[in-house]
């Protein structure tokens, strides 16, 4: 039997926000691979093996789901949102560069709704307009390069997506980017908070940059800069389309 | 009876990637409102009355959206992959802002899989890190603007989606573009062209920057530009996790 690997995306937590074709991976799988809490979003069936790891093992976790298809295993690695936006599709090939050997395994990748994408239809339409990502996250990058692409983003006038502005490894990071966001623009910039969207935790807050604080935001939280066009409509903030 | 306005995402193109919220909009929906390749996609039934403008007419066809909702009728708007990224959300929240009277409308927003992450999941996780996303097409913003934005873009070492990159009102654009890329950065950039995602008119390809041509682009293209560490492994193309 030839094993297989699969890189899903489970979307952001509702059901009914995961693809049909991420579900038809996952009810033929054999194998599930990832990050604990989201290997508990998938559906326990006999003949189907849970493998849940730690939160900053992804190498290990990739090279582990590697080898469970090489032994003949129909393997999906989970992420939630998109597993191509600071999840474990990255993680998975640098795993495969690492190991020639299974370099021939049959791969695909399932893309999904990723967070920023589910915040900002709770909110509108923040990213109607050219926008930027940016992960706050994992220290997997120095912090100097952080706030360095955080000013290049106000000046080009990106609505800017912020991904894990609470992280455990570096929560003070958040407070700083506010500073410089203060620093860089308009204190009356929009900023939105966008807290385990789809989920019944979900909380949506909108504030002007000059009231905006680090605890705002937590370990579960997308945040969304606005550009200096975003406006608020009732009780909807969206970019315009037209920019001069 | 009270009329609702959602506006939709449909994904890519492939039936699999409809998120069943979606689906679940459109099975009760009374009315269709779109881009008529995009209203094409809906499964026609007894009782559902599908609208489809032309391209380039947003405004009036938000506009039209919101009073067939104002007349009670259950209106879905659909665009391509996700609603607010370069698509219907932003105009329906402008023909909101300028219409007062249909601001107490019941109204939704449902995210999609955007083609970028469509794109990105063919090729790898060319958007695993940092990125941002621009749109070339449209005539609503000046030119000048979009060069800016592209070399801000280059400085801060983002990867880049661009979205357009041959619309009918700047197809001359994307060569600009690549001359733009070619100033700026090294000529060894991988260009990564992603064609109807999903349809069975895919078509997937990566090149250096120095190879890149304008006609690899076309309408149905969607084309994203690695950063400085993306990289090949095999068959698929990745940006690391970690940058230095």
């Amino acid at each position: 039997m030839t094993g297989t690997l699969t890189i899903a995306g489970l979307g952001p937590g509702d059901l009914a926000l995961v693809t049909p074709e991420v579900s038809a991976a996952l009810a033929d799988a054999t194998d599930i691979v990832g990050y604990a809490p989201y290997v508990a979003r998938v559906p326990v069936r006999a003949g189907l093996t849970l493998h849940a790891s730690d939160n900053r093992v992804e190498l290990l976790r990739a090279g582990e789901a590697l080898r469970l298809a090489s032994e003949g295993r129909r393997v999906v690695v989970v992420s939630s949102g998109d597993p191509g936006v600071f999840a474990m599709a990255s993680a998975v090939f640098e795993a495969l560069e690492a190991s020639p050997q299974w370099q021939g395994l049959p791969i695909r990748v399932l893309p999904g709704v990723t967070a920023m994408l589910a915040a900002a239809a709770r909110i509108g339409a923040p990213l109607g307009h050219d926008f930027c990502a940016i992960n706050l996250s994992d220290n997997l990058k120095p912090w100097p390069m952080i706030e360095r692409r955080l000013r290049l983003a106000v000046e080009a006038d990106f609505a800017i997506a912020l991904y894990n502005p609470r992280s455990v490894s570096r929560p003070e990071g958040f407070g700083r980017v506010l500073e410089i966001l203060g620093e860089a623009g308009r204190d009356d910039r929009l900023v939105m908070f966008a807290r385990a969207v789809s989920t019944p935790e979900e909380r949506i807050e909108t504030v002007m940059l000059r009231e905006a604080r680090p605890e705002m935001a937590d370990m579960r939280t997308l945040v969304i800069v606005g550009n200096s066009a975003t406006r608020r409509v009732g009780r909807w903030v969206y970019a315009p389309r037209q920019a001069r």
